[in-house]
């Protein structure tokens, strides 16, 4: 931490921080400049982050050297995260997985002849909520375990694990005995109860990115999962929050380099609910791999004019299998199969 | 809703939105332009939001004309709600409602002094957390239900109602029988499953607004709570996230006008955790009054150099007893008492 | 500045900062932290700031401590600074200014109406745009040097000296041999050629924050003008962008006493633009005063709704009136007259 | 456009806006809803939207149904437009551009260097600018005309046409007399003044996105330089600003295909100022090409740790050569060559 004091700071200002630093156990480094006096505090980085410099007399601000977060840091570990899902290892280099399936289950019939057209097309893991977060209370809010069960179903048929949607603390366990990896969603990625839930059991977990959150935040929220015991982390960018309205949200491909050097995790992009519009879901599927995502996840619906969730950025089948062929060729020309 | 067609829709894309609406019991008004033509749907406001009109063949956006928010918009009730808790009537137009306290509640005597001097002071209600939401796991979480216990003596010691924080759905039917209001905080904004659960008991809710959150957002929030029956909703404004650093957040006054117009409920301001810097906390609370805000939510500690939490930014007993002073000032210039 | 190098840098990579530092005359201390090496590098402010410090190999981050802008800082000059024009003293912390006339000027009756009204209703200087910066190249851009005269004209008819817009640097004698004030306007605050120009002549300044500016980037622009002379300059807070769209802008209050504490510099609030909409201009005036503002500067228009630039936000002459009225008995709440 | 009435307008108000509809030769589409009634103006674009509809009494909004632009839609041309630099067709749908170099000239040996091995690499155009518009104003601003020189010299010396900034209206003619492509900056996006005479003059203009600008407000500045009389401008997105601190800017790579489906105009992607660090470039680059740009625009420096400017986003010449061969791989990826 480096303590920088106010212009007009007294000595007696200067010798409280010092002697607050000395009285937890750590060393402190005066350099007197000439307008401003700064305090380099070291020791124990978890002991100095909690204290309030900044109500001290004479401080005008405490800067962190280190990030808030540990476990999840490439300063922890230096070696990827791989996270094996039924056979599918994601966070490997050399592979860029492909999830797919429709937003929301909404019947057994929608979610079959969708998951039968993405194992065929390429997809190796299958969304699908049973859970849905609406803006509005107005809206479909899933078939809750029923959906599930639909899901659970769809898996042995087709082959294909599944990644779910969990809202409510009180349904980890429900969710988690279905579904073979749990997402936490944008809106609960601050959700600190939900996400020591997910910590606390032992299937993988999709973190989405929240609307405006920055990678340090995220990182923070992942850091909870973590510290419960759950080290399957996978990472999900989804767009963030602009001012463009053009498409619903602005897919951060910045973040895909920048959590890659600060954190061993793997990362998935989401170019459906980034766009929210079909026809940019290739476009930013590409964008993803090539800058260096290890995998896509995409929103595929039989009919998505009858879609009761975001229809309007929905593949067709059809078009799905044409996403895959064009993904590979990016992920080649970036060394990755998919 | 107002659904604009693109320039290269065909009379077919026309017909297919036609009878989509018709299909739903719903009329069709349809605009030819020059360039573009547009349909307005008129009929049942829920049923035609749901729709996903932007999946359809030859539509390029749907304007929403009505917001998706009910009972908690003036169009559904046009006098202003006021919440009396213990007496105290939370958006009466005639008065400025001072809530103060410790942010996190440490221990009785930190709690009891600081009571003491906010009743002293003018405040009318107590605030301090007993559960507290961090960005890092390791951080000081909240006493718990200590520290409802102890609330709760502070109120009869000092007679002041108080308010808490409620983070896990699970906790609701704790803290509401101690707490005289919930609050659902600025992560949990859009934590639906928390905010039906606050929705289902009859203590009033405070909730705060997202970082980012819009207008329509929160007013959204607030209608989940409204859904489930409890109508005791107070709106808080806590400032919001923009680009500059120099405070940790931005004070939207222009929310509290807008809220006015919108919505028929009470609007809170709370200066202490926008500024996130002492020196931030008379300014901010004097413009949230003179914009119109119902009242003010200010922290206070008697050592804030040594508070757990956002000690930086809480105002000490003797500060506090000012700043009502001077809040009073800009409180009687806009028609209210304190 | 503090240089925070990487954990995997080597000593020669701290020796090469240490080098470059002595190099240039200052002099480095070193800190060796558990995980990381940091280096305060003291000496030449500006020399410091310029050397490309995150190019060096081992470097993670270089964080200044020491705000870029010089003149305009209260470090650099303590106490207030007060601009005289034409007897009127802004900047003046017993007096809140009222500037007040059309957003452009249109017409001789136009604009005589609009001035003669906020005369008697307690305005002590007119504003009225001759050139008009506008989004789309079709919109009405102003009536140029007539529109100039035609001010010349009301102020010596009124008795109030004027504030009027320049956008181009070759503009910029003219507009300074008619007007009292210039403006550089919102889009213009990173137009450094223009900074400079208005720098370069004798007439105060008022400097419109850019939508998304920070005010270290806002008192950069000012330094641009201190730097060339003129050391006349007046910020106005005119709204920022964010993400809500209720209102045009988002008046951050916030900034008026952060920029007292940063800087010397006279700061005026425009409620007009800032909120876009009639009803908003009264308590967003209010808010700016009671967080401290050195004036305010309101739109006001005989006939909004022929109006050909913002009709939406200006006020009749009888509303101004009662605003003058309202905006004052906030004035005195905060120890100000008007 | 649409204009909607709030729920208490009156019969007169809605009588007021069709007659003015009527007085400018406009026809009005009446629609009577539950709670609104909505008004579909139906003429001249330009007519109803300059009208001030929203000052209107019973107004609620009013809400465009076609954008502000004209010549530079899709609408208006809808064949891609191809500009040629000297052979170089900029906009062709089967390359992808390579513009590099230095971010400033500083010296001839400096750009030189740059220039032989960018060109040895495969870049087609060079950049280099010889006014830089800095946010303080005691950077390093810019050779001026003797760095235009040299750029003209480095053309004939390895055949590479290049692409230089002007900062100021006055400069315009001197830029344009030496170099083949001008570069209005990101801070002079809205700088109308700007646009206006680089539209009167013949040679290609590089248009920066400015930090926030919607996609909307980019185009409008576009179309400005288009109005003059100049068709041949080039978009380039360089990142906007977002909350997170970790990379400078965010590349929005969503523009690109947005903007190829509004607009027939090229688009460029800079990773060199979008991240900020040199570790980013290539994996922005990727991204950049993938989503669909023309070309991509890099900074490149010998000696980057001496830099006057942005050394540490600046690429040593080898790693450029290296990025040119990766971009290359990814181009091919989207059927196009380098």
């Amino acid at each position: 931490m480096i303590i920088v004091l106010r212009r007009e700071a007294t000595d007696d200002d200067v010798k409280a921080v010092v002697e607050r630093l000395k009285s937890i156990g750590c060393e402190a480094h005066v350099s007197v400049g000439q307008t401003r006096t700064v305090i380099g505090a070291i020791g124990d980085r978890e002991l100095i982050q909690q204290l309030p410099w900044e109500a001290m007399s004479g401080v005008e601000k405490a800067v962190p050297v280190l990030k808030p977060f540990k476990f999840v840091s490439r300063d922890f570990q230096s070696e990827d995260t791989i996270i094996e899902v039924r056979g599918v290892p994601i966070g490997d280099p050399g592979l860029c997985v492909v999830i797919a399936g429709p937003c929301a289950v909404e019947s057994r019939d929608q979610l079959f002849r969708t998951a039968e057209a993405v194992k065929k097309a390429g997809a190796r893991v299958l969304r699908g909520d049973a859970f849905k977060p609406r803006t509005s209370p107005y809206a479909f809010q899933g078939l809750a375990e029923a959906g599930l069960q639909l899901l659970a179903e769809a898996r042995e048929e087709f082959d294909l694990p599944f990644v779910a949607e969990v809202l409510d603390p009180r349904d980890v366990d429900l969710v988690a005995s279905y579904a073979d990896i749990l997402r936490v969603g944008t809106r609960n990625m601050s959700n600190f109860t939900l996400l020591q839930e997910v910590g606390r059991q032992p299937k993988p977990v999709q973190l989405k990115r929240g609307f405006t959150a920055t990678l340090e935040e995220w990182l923070n929220a992942a850091e909870y999962i973590f510290k419960e015991g759950n080290h399957q982390v996978i990472m999900v960018e989804r767009g963030i929050r602009t001012f463009d309205t053009a498409a619903r949200n602005t897919l951060d491909v910045t973040a895909v380099p920048l959590l890659k050097q600060m954190s061993h995790l793997p990362v998935i992009v989401d170019p459906s609910h980034s766009g929210g519009r079909r026809e940019l879901v290739l476009p930013l599927a590409r964008a993803g791999v090539a800058a260096g995502a290890d995998g896509i996840m995409v929103d595929v619906h039989p009919t998505p004019d009858t879609a009761l969730v975001d229809g309007a950025q929905a593949l067709l089948p059809s078009e799905f299998t044409e996403l895959v062929v064009q993904v590979k060729r990016v992920a080649e020309a970036v060394d990755r199969t998919v």
